[in-house]
C-alpha cells in the first residue's frame, strides 16, 4: 500500500467517523470543537454536518483556504495546551462533539500530543459527548465506541464521555 | 459536497488515473517524471507502480516525508520553468509517463501553470507517452484519452503524445 493509498484510507475513515458521530450527537445539544484547522477541509465538512451549531476551532496559526476560516469569535488562537485550559470557563461540559487529528502523518508525535491534550479536552465534553480522534486517546472518562464497518481498527477512533468527572 | 469530500474524490481520481496510465505505458520503455514532489505521497505511489524505472522528480524545495525523498541524481531541483528546459538534453523524447498536479487547490493558478509548463513537458515525452494531469493541458502534440469510469470529466486528465513535433 502506497502512502497515497494510506492517505485516502485515512481521509475516508475520518469522514465516515465524523458522519457517524454527527448522528450519535444528533439529540445532544452542544458545541462542536475542531482541534486544529489546517487547510480547513475537515472544518468545512463539520460546517456541513452541523449548520446550526457553533464550531469552535483551535489553531496556532491560521493558514486555511480563504473560504474555510472560522469567525474570529469562535477561533481559539494559539497553542492548544494553553488555549484549551483558557476556554474551560466558556466551554466546560458544553461540547457535544470534538475532533482531534494532528495530521502530522507521524504516529508517535500524534499519540504523544493526544495524551497531552486528553486531560484538557475531556472536561469540555458534555456527558454523552463524542470525541473523534485519529490517534488513540486514554482517559478514565472516555469509553471507546464501535467504529463504522469500513474502518480498520486503530485507523481512527471514536470515544464517548461516560462520566462527569474531570 | 464539502472540501473534504472534494479532496477525497480528487485523490481517488488521481490514483485511478495513474493506475490506468501505468497499464497504458506497460509496453513503452522510458522514464517517469513527477512534476512536483510535495509531501511525496504520489511519488511513493509511482514508485510502487514503476519499481524498475527511473522516476525523475521536479521540486523547488524538498519538504517531503523522509521515506519519500528521491535519490539526488533523479531530483530536478528548482523552478520547473528553468529545470525542465535544462533537463531536455537528458530527457527529451525519453519520458513514458509524466504526472502534473500543482495541488494548490486553486483552479485558475493551476491551469495557468499547466499552460506555461505544457510546452516544456511535451518535448520530454516519448511519442505514445502519457501525461496525467490534474489541470487541463492544451498542446498540439497531445490528444485527450478517455478517463477511467469512476472519474468525472475534468476532475483529472489523461493525454497521449501522438506526434513527434516539438
Amino acid at each position: 500500500m502506497s502512502r497515497l493509498d494510506s492517505f485516502i484510507r485515512r481521509l475516508k475513515a475520518q469522514r465516515v467517523c465524523l458522519d457517524l458521530a454527527a448522528g450519535l450527537v444528533g439529540d445532544l445539544e452542544g458545541e462542536v470543537l475542531e482541534l486544529g484547522l489546517g487547510n480547513g477541509r475537515t472544518y468545512d465538512h463539520l460546517r456541513q454536518l452541523f449548520p446550526n451549531r457553533n464550531i469552535y476551532v483551535c489553531e496556532r496559526t491560521v493558514a486555511a483556504h480563504p473560504q474555510c476560516i472560522p469567525p474570529p469569535e469562535l477561533l481559539l488562537l494559539g497553542d492548544m495546551r494553553e488555549t484549551l485550559p483558557a476556554a474551560r470557563q466558556r466551554l466546560a461540559g458544553r461540547v457535544a462533539l470534538a475532533h482531534l487529528d494532528p495530521a502530522s502523518g507521524n504516529v508517535a508525535p500524534s499519540r504523544a500530543l493526544a495524551e497531552e491534550l486528553a486531560p484538557l479536552i475531556v472536561p469540555l465534553l458534555r456527558p454523552g459527548g463524542i470525541l473523534v480522534s485519529e490517534p488513540t486517546v486514554h482517559a478514565a472518562e472516555l469509553t471507546a465506541l464501535a467504529l463504522p464497518e469500513r474502518v480498520d481498527p486503530g485507523r481512527y477512533n471514536l470515544y464517548r464521555r461516560v462520566s462527569s468527572r474531570g
